[in-house]
């Protein structure tokens, strides 16, 4: 960051888009600076839904002087009437010279329309400087703008050899300090948790986000095919985050009501006996839940993974072996491919040490 | 490496050490260089049980031009008669002034008392400099020198749910060439190879040293408790490299001497039905196996990890899933541990990052 060049604006707007992450639901992050005679002028980033866009934020700071101007954004400017006006216009209407932009915006609505309706109004239009970045800080937007469910982000965190717990179902703690500080900032930035009913039974979490300072805690999810959840359990009582309840046709009408009554919202997925994964994976994006940090146990991973549902997976290992074969629990539990060369495999792989724990991440390809 | 100092010359031992891994059998590695008036005057290195210590190479090198210089040696030179007069003297002999020791040798017959010597002669001694680094590369040694019995490095390559093939025994490939390679470099390392006769039966592998320089290969071990070995298998019939047998007292008499015609060796090793691994390690030790390379299923793996045979654990990890549960190839089978604060853990952990690959190494403590 040391040369003034196109990239050392870039990266700042990329770096406002970044801390950005988990508080704009559905949106994407965004972030926008103004430069203009050698000095910024205006600095922007996209803060909510339904709020000021980040070049509006930007050209707001700016307060009339961005003719002339240079605008590095993250994301491709807005050509459309939305939840406020087009950004490209705003643009145009201030008289910026040149617009570099980060990555197109797939949007359907977007998809190229703004850079077109920048360069007729004569601006000179960039795009691609530090693209994968990009990509990457808006992956979750991307997969629920084209698909309309939600991008799932899958987190474990096992032994050496694999496991989730011992035989005796032991599993505190398996991770470092360092590693579980992670991931309470993916809570942050995930609209969704989501976790099998076996979890709530077993260790009554809260699956809020508790970082150093204060997060937004996701809407709980819970897996409960029958209905088996105890009502005195933290996701159902403690009001801390809204809670839904993902169940089938064959669950308990009695409970179903008291589930109800006691505030959680319950979606019925499938005849049962197992939850439909991949329709309550629409529902929820219907209800506008575009992330899903699931923290499952090995048999709701596997089942997630085996379906095609999961987007990003993020393993933590500590530096532990276990044993216990068949009785200690696995990390992903489904029948399994015939060939290693069928294996699910981890493309774009990512490898971070974090003390003695380490970190290893990628998009699953089968 | 660009500052002239001790260490300049004392990495440049160590280099020469590292590089005679697998070469001198149960004896350590060494390096010595030799610095008089600015300049290196001799270099030396230990390459065989037997012939010149590390010293002798560099004083010869040095050709009577000695008196006055400073010798940089990474092990204690020894006080004693072994197989060769003790070097301490030598440097005695030859006059040099001050002698830069990166570790002590803690074979009983020297312990401190090479350094001892050098000082009662007045000479200048420091011990201590990369001295980690100098343990390492002699932890072979070290523990073989200590209790009589091989060091034994678990090698595996696993899948990141933690299995060594599919469901269907398919295990080809898991590991990618770069990760293949190194294993490779570790069989040259290590005197003895060892696995389980299931894996004869299973690949019928070499366990031959593939390099692309051309290096030694280890004596092959095979743990078979029935003598169930195949006589057509590669290691004992293909005559590369010399293979022992451990069996028990319950293994059929005729099988056994028509092994030990085929000319394999046979080590008895408990009366059954399995052998008694910590037995097996005294007689390879009394055999002067000092190192072995433990290339095991998930069975031999957890039953010498769990026997507390195990020094070193080197895991590579692919970026696959194959699911399966139990009916897949767990890396480590044994009964397990209760607690997860009771885990096996491995400290010193190192991670190396080989392409998609991901290696994690440490010492197993329980």
């Amino acid at each position: 960051m040391d040369n003034m060049n196109d990239e050392f604006y870039m990266s700042l707007a990329l770096d406002m888009a970044e801390r950005a992450q988990g508080q704009t639901g559905i949106n994407p992050v965004v972030g926008c600076v103004v430069v203009k005679n050698g000095a910024m002028i205006g600095l922007g980033t996209h803060l909510q839904r339904g709020t000021g866009h980040a070049e509006v934020h930007a050209l707001n700071m700016a307060a009339g002087q961005a003719q002339g101007s240079t605008a590095y954004v993250t994301l491709e400017p807005c050509s459309h009437y939305g939840k406020t006006p087009p950004c490209s216009q705003r643009l145009i209407d201030e008289g910026v010279a040149r617009v570099v932009v980060a990555c197109e915006d797939p949007n359907p609505q977007v998809a190229g329309r703004g850079v077109q309706m920048l360069r007729e109004h004569g601006i000179e239009v960039e795009v691609g400087l530090l693209r994968d970045r990009a990509l990457r800080l808006n992956e979750r937007f991307i997969k629920y703008i084209l698909t309309k469910q939600p991008f799932v982000t899958l987190k474990s965190a096992s032994t050496l050899d694999g496991n989730l717990a011992t035989k005796s179902g032991d599993s505190k703690w398996i991770s470092n300090g360092e590693a579980r500080e992670i991931v309470h900032t993916l809570r942050h930035r995930h609209q969704g948790i989501m976790v099998g009913v076996n979890t709530v039974i077993a260790d009554n979490p809260s699956l809020t986000t508790r970082t150093e300072v204060p997060g937004t805690n996701p809407i709980r999810i819970v897996i409960d095919s029958g209905l088996r959840i105890p009502l005195d359990s933290a996701v159902v009582s403690d009001g801390l985050a809204p809670t839904i309840i993902v169940t089938t046709e064959a669950a308990d009408a009695a409970k179903k009501a008291t589930l109800l009554e006691a505030g959680v919202q319950i979606i019925v997925s499938g005849a049962g006996p197992r939850v439909d994964l991949k329709a309550a994976m629409v529902t929820l994006g219907e209800m506008e839940i575009g992330s899903i940090l699931l923290e499952g146990g090995g048999t709701l991973n596997g089942a997630m993974l085996e379906s095609g549902l999961v987007d990003r997976v993020i393993l933590f290992f500590a530096p532990k072996i276990v044993g216990g074969g068949a009785d200690a629990k696995g990390t992903f539990v489904f029948p399994g491919v015939e060939l290693m060369k069928d294996a699910i495999s981890l493309e774009g792989l990512e490898v971070k040490v974090l003390g003695d724990n380490v970190c290893i991440s990628g998009t699953p390809v089968r």
